[in-house]
């Protein structure tokens, strides 16, 4: 073994700090991040293991006033057929959260799988092809501990249409939506999920999750 | 910012490191792993983020000799059908390729994901049910790299009919198959996928896919 593949109990326990901190951030300073931010975690990314070497995730990266502008409004609008499917207490703890970072956060992108892509010769993906939207999103895992560890949240919008997000990208209509991405420097650090913080709900004992067979 | 948030130069170094070296191993020592691996591991999964707080991800620890050879079976069997549909060069290509290591890893266990789950109480998967598969994916990636600074290998198996998987491990009929995976300390760590190794497919350049919006 190689000395590059050893980690020590120092990194160690550092990773593991890096895994508690909280990534999935809403609310964030609207400073720029430095020039070549968003291409450089994209290239960690891409370190992922994917289903074949398949490497099906597509990154689109959203400058574009006009475009912002759309994906906030779609967002917008689906939030608030989302707010109509609570009632009482519920609906009122759901008009309180901040969901999104639209407005603030200084660098959007939008992630996709391709699962047309003949890269891995369909290997892994005859019974599973639901394994290169997976590929992709274990890219975004990636970003998301690269991103945090140089202080940057990164949150994952997912109360979007997909189809309608795909035609504000421009993007072909067979790649699949995996999430819009705001990124930034949080407001605030945290430990504790901000859903769990905001009273809507709590996390639960690992043990509580694991069968034995 | 508490100095716990914050992460220097020597530790981003060395989380690339991690990123870069590779992780998922199908040859594998078949010597064990501590006791407590796994349900450890499974802790720092369960540290991903997930939708709504929703908590998705249902782990299933194998041990049963007879489940595991009635998996094997069902890997093989899949993997037949697999080797089929291909032709020529290709297939002798696949066929020399070593897809999984359920004959050797000492620690095998499967992730599913529970799209039914109350839990979260359907914040972000109204319009993306997929989020829940997709939180499961996120706790198996922080599996993944937990795992490899421990020196341990964690194979995805995808070559599998789902449902047969649910049947063999008796498990809830909802629960989505997220994947089927071997850990164990691998033969020889590498900083090139396997399938690139083996000629199988090259890994792209990142720049290609990104767009520009």
């Amino acid at each position: 073994m190689n000395e590059h593949t050893r980690f020590d109990d120092a990194f160690r326990l550092r990773l593991h700090d890096l895994f508690v901190w909280r990534r999935d951030v809403r609310r964030f300073r609207s400073d720029p991040l430095p020039a070549g931010t968003a291409d450089r975690l994209i290239g960690v990314a891409c370190l992922s293991p994917s289903v074949g070497l398949s490497q099906p995730w597509r990154f689109v990266t959203v400058d574009d006033p006009a475009r912002r502008l759309a994906v906030r409004d779609a967002f917008q609008q689906c939030n608030a057929e989302a707010l109509k499917s609570y009632s009482g207490e519920r609906a009122a703890k759901y008009a309180a959260l901040k969901l999104a970072g639209l407005a603030e956060a200084p660098c959007q992108l939008a992630v996709f799988a391709d699962g047309s892509t003949e890269v891995g010769h369909g290997l892994g993906r005859r019974t599973m092809p639901e394994m290169a939207a997976y590929s992709a999103v274990a890219a975004v895992c990636m970003m998301w501990l690269a991103a945090r560890a140089e202080g940057i949240g990164m949150g994952w919008v997912s109360i979007l249409e997909p189809a309608r997000v795909n035609a504000i990208l421009d993007v072909p209509g067979p790649w699949q939506l995996i999430g819009y991405f705001c990124l930034g420097y949080p407001e605030a650090e945290s430990d504790e999920p901000e859903l769990e913080r905001a009273g809507w709900e709590r996390r639960r004992d690992p043990q509580s999750c694991i069968l034995r067979r």
